[in-house]
């Protein structure tokens, strides 16, 4: 039995992070989508929301759950039995920190992270791209799915 | 039932390449280390050599099986029901590479790859330097298993 | 007849921008430098005196006008009919998110996106740098035209 | 009168040289694709068959043409008058050596260089990994035209 | 006589750090550490504590001694007869802000820069994932002398 | 007293090669250049010419001697009471690969390594691209020293 989880702060969630989610949820028995309390102050929606809005875009995919994460990733693996954590990789700009990252949690926690390669069309992708967009009035439909992108947009008007 | 493939040269198989397959034994049900039969002319031992070598260091995992490849990886993964790919990354300067194969091995057969990120101390270890470092009589504790090193010594000697 | 913007914060020019501007301008029949808007919290000078310096250094090309850029550069360039989108290229570090913008760009607009790499002798320079050093008092000299490094040292000197 | 060249081995052209050719074509008044005569002793096709492939590939650009470069590229650029030599760049991987090639071309000649970010869709393709799935087989029909996957494949037949 | 400097915040000092401070007095007559004041809002401790806590991670180092940098590393190095400035390099991520630094030190000073390879086990520690990890309770350990923990873990307490 | 070596092909030497010789003469107490006799089969000189090359234009430094280095490189460090081996950096693609050799290098000797930024200005400068320019009868004056630009094209003509 295989447990594996997707990190992330998912503000908000963009194909980009499906693309990765769907293809580790083919590769495992159980995928955990943690949803980071913290996203620091320019967070554009709070954590529920955000676990909201991953628990509709995830409904396709019977062996995912969405959970908050409020500590640090490595105790959330240990307490719920995750034996991998699962990571999309776009390019070389990420490497550096994403395996530092990686050896730093399996030295605290035994806990071993795979890469998944992101979907090149993907590449361009990210949520502080969505935001930036969202804040100047462009168009979303590349980047989210479309209840993401209403809700991104409405959030948007609401804070000007 | 998660049937996983590292596929390589192994000209020899090096503490790096074992921290790989290791890792990825314990994440999936079934590994199949493939062996690539053409490592070009600089090759220091021949794909028998380098099959029986590698089922000598894997023989402590049940889970693992050895196997010469012969053609495409991609068409080796559809013929064993291979479900993942998984190559070890060590650092940025692997990446675009290694994607870009990840991309084109999932456009042609379907089958995702997966990467691991190797073990920090073992970062240097590579089997262009054991040869290097073999041709001038360098000390191979630090890189591969004795009974590799006693071969490789071997062979370099006889090569002169 | 080819139209190309130069995008940027430009806080202030410095002879990065300027090598870049310069060489888009000889390749091109008309140029655009525009000038962001939102450079964020820590900007040194607002757009209108950003605009202004720019207008100074950039007087000795014929074919360049340099704008305020208020939305998104997507909207700007085919409001303005602008063929082409023309960025410094530093280093491999700047690559990925420079190419993930341009394919964002593209996807959304249809406007493409070239590279120039920028002189290698003027590889340090950053409108950032200019800003640490002149608040320390250093040289800008080798960074900044004469009338930039005054207006940059009056303006800290003023902030303090 | 903006007069560009894309240079290259082309062995055999890919849609990835396609795709730079093409966005390259559309900015500038005349193209030159320039085929480099020495492309190693593992070359596929010669010259004269690299040629002939671009030229049919090309076809549908009416401000394209293809020649063969038999000397330095620098010596070709002042020689037919181009203004600048266009480059596709991939990811990070590729930067460094480029952006060292632009400045030694401009050090020698004053030509420049400006680079087009590849298609992310495109990022997989390359002449090597043409050569190597024609070599086993492989199907050519993501990477090539079909005329060229054609040819790819008898010519790996016959060198059998 | 060779006098070097080891410039940072050190914010708190890691087992990188020192791995960088040894191995640079080990080819040096003297060494100073220059510990930055301005660590930016988000600093855990204030200079004179982190000069503090430098000196007693430094004390078996005999030519190693410890002074705050409160303006231009340049300057500091001008006036203390510093010879040249000793960086960790942990991987391709930092080599290029890092090498651009080191020429706008050159530039402005005359004063060269050397880099030392962190020791790979030590590649994940930074000061940034000690406070993110002291934030949540993490095991510091592996990251940074005792004392350091204690004093960080405390901070940390005090600070919620 | 301090020793570094500067190991290389130096096939020919360039003006890259002394810029990072003369900075590290200028730190230490004295500085072997190590000439490596394989240089594989495309070698343009042999050892014996690319140390006589490199003898003339190193006559400048006192500190400076050169040698050839017929086995591994650590050996000759432990031989000649070696303590730090001294290598240009250009660029993040260079780092990943210099890193893990001073690791081991390291790791086989205790030998440290220490990186030289090349000057922003040579960063084109390759002995490789030396050959390259040559082969076609390319201007080589902003690459190597009149003595070497002679003696490489009156090769280059001899080997046609």
């Amino acid at each position: 039995m295989t447990t594996a989880v997707c990190p992330g702060s998912f503000d908000p969630v963009t194909y980009g992070h499906l693309d990765v989610i769907g293809r580790t949820a083919a590769l495992v028995d159980h995928l955990v989508v943690a949803v980071g309390r913290n996203a620091g102050k320019s967070a554009l929606f709070d954590a529920d929301e955000r676990v909201e809005m991953l628990r509709g875009a995830c409904r396709g995919w019977a062996n995912v759950t969405v959970e908050q994460l409020d500590g640090l990733l490595v105790d959330f693996c240990v307490a719920r039995g995750v034996t991998v954590i699962s990571k999309g990789l776009r390019s070389a700009s990420d490497t550096d920190y994403e395996v530092q990252m990686a050896q730093l949690n399996r030295r605290l926690s035994g806990v071993d992270t795979v890469f998944v390669p992101t979907a090149p069309e993907l590449a361009f992708v990210s949520s502080t791209r969505v935001r930036e967009l969202a804040a100047y009035g462009g168009d979303l439909s590349a980047l989210v799915p479309p209840e993401v992108a209403e809700r991104t947009r409405a959030r948007v008007r609401a804070a000007r």
